[in-house]
């Protein structure tokens, strides 16, 4: 029996947003699969703003997407054909799945696949309790390592990471900023218990930082990238960590903006900015769910998913994280 | 007995390089010294980059000089009036003594005042044997953490810290790449060692960095700030460490440059940015001067020293620094 796939494959580098012709939904005959190989049915599917630079020919952690490729992204597939032992038809696997129907997992990309737990609801798999909780939890702890009683400003504070990393800054006793764009999302990071919110749409960023870091700032973990750096840097205390972990306000790879004027400020405050990715730390993965489990049912994590449905919606699915239209982790029902 | 001091004090801020009447050389009787206090005759004064900082009125480390305060500046000056039993008339020591004939030396203050050995040359106990070297040794050491085979850009590389921070480089077994400004401190880092030099005067950094950095960058020790960070950031690798020392190229406080568009291959490649100062180091003077005075005396380290003459020459001697006119570490006699 010859299986029919439909995928999204990339047809030229998008500029700013994607238009959906940068694009070409397309129908193909799967070949048969080789001992070892699995064949998915995609169930949901991730949009994070990494997919976006991705679509860039900017040197990156992972190659670009060639033309003609399909669109590389996460998600979550069922198994409806295994030629593995390991793995049964019915199994939820999560991995970069592509904007596909199917996926074939060859045996040698199966490791950067991982089976998840049939007691947790999909959508919170790539959220909270997947890559983005181990985003956050790996990046403020580890990279930022807060202390009690420190001031920690978030950006991107509304998005899936972001809203994680503010709450588990509040579980570890700090004083939590939040700057995020919108009323929406501002009145939920107050619901969700952020001490203070900048609506980056609004508000004066430089004015509000200096008058909300009173005791200035000890750790800012940065989802987007972009001006607030320079608006941080004023403001750091002795000693401070910048993390980088997403810089969103740059996926696009089309007029860079120049960066912050005072580096300097690391110098007279003996700081550091770290760059990271969760994928260092997949081996410890463990370690945080079990954290994250616990948080999650002791309601001191509130998450939240936003779930468009349609495969032939996945352009402008992932606009929604550039505009700023997501509510929470942006995802994709098949 | 009185005794008149002669000062240069500051009279306005100064924009760019200094001028002559930025400041006043005034003629002012000293005050007898109270219990525990200390006279020194001023011998040499250092000329570091960051003092030109300290006429700024932006945020730094310390507070800015004032308006008709005695220029601030490191030296050495011998005891010559001592109501201290720890010091003798005759003892040399070494902190921030200022530009000015004499330095009364309160008891508040003398904990950041150190005796010099009497077997070291005097100037350089400024230079290698001084902060200068301790900078050097900390910040590439336990900052930046030099591994063999890893290749070092040092910018600023022959001036005093960076030619020191390139040569216990090549002590590490690292490949070190030295950028500095004009033939003849090219010409001299080939002498002491250095594997390859770029003259930023002459040369096309960014070109000659990818050039020359075949396997990547893993350290860079940025003593000037500026645009040599971009080039630098294009380049790294994986867990790279850039060491940010000194900002010569932001002191002046005017017209600060925008910074680095890339700094998102900072996420990339896992790699930091920190910022330190020597200050912070001092308890741990003694194990870098054993190494330092080794390195020296096996050869292995190089220094010079450039020594003006004349306290009317220090704003002059200043602009040196600024204008790349010194040839190793900036010092003038008294």
């Amino acid at each position: 029996m010859t299986i029919s796939n439909t995928k999204w494959v990339l047809k030229s580098r998008p500029s700013g947003l994607v238009k959906e012709d940068n694009f070409e939904l397309i129908t193909e005959e799967l070949s048969e699969l080789n001992e070892g190989d699995l064949l998915l049915e995609n169930q949901y599917l991730s949009f994070d703003p990494t997919q976006r630079m991705w679509l860039t020919d900017l040197p990156g952690y992972l190659p670009p997407v060639q033309i003609d490729e399909v669109v590389r992204s996460g998600g979550v597939g069922k198994v409806v054909e295994s030629k593995n032992d390991a793995y049964q038809v019915g199994d939820l696997l999560t991995g970069l799945v592509g904007w596909q129907k199917f996926c074939q997992v060859s045996a040698n990309v199966l490791p950067f696949f991982r089976k998840i737990p049939d007691n947790l609801p999909i959508p919170t798999t790539m959220n909270v309790f997947g890559s983005t909780g181990l985003t956050a939890y790996f990046g403020l702890l580890d990279v930022g390592k807060p202390k009690e009683g420190e001031t920690v400003v978030v950006s991107g504070a509304a998005g899936a990471t972001g809203s994680v990393v503010a709450q588990i800054a509040k579980i570890m006793g700090c004083h939590v900023i939040g700057i995020a764009g919108g009323a929406e999302k501002c009145q939920w990071l107050k619901e969700i218990g952020v001490d203070d919110v900048i609506d980056y749409k609004e508000e004066n960023v430089p004015e509000r930082l200096t008058q909300l870091a009173k005791n200035g700032i000890d750790i800012y973990f940065d989802n987007v990238g972009g001006p607030i750096m320079e608006s941080v840097l004023f403001l750091i205390n002795l000693n401070a960590r910048i993390v980088m972990c997403g810089s969103i306000s740059n996926y696009t790879g089309e007029n860079l903006p120049k960066g912050p004027m005072n580096l300097t400020m690391l110098i007279i405050k003996r700081a550091s900015i770290e760059g990271f990715l969760v994928l260092d730390y997949m081996h410890r993965a463990d370690e945080a769910y079990t954290d994250l489990i616990k948080w999650v049912e002791d309601g001191k994590i509130i998450h939240r998913e936003d779930v468009q449905e349609g495969l032939e919606n996945c352009p402008q699915t992932l606009n929604r994280l550039f505009t700023g239209a997501n509510k929470g982790k942006q995802l994709l029902k098949i």
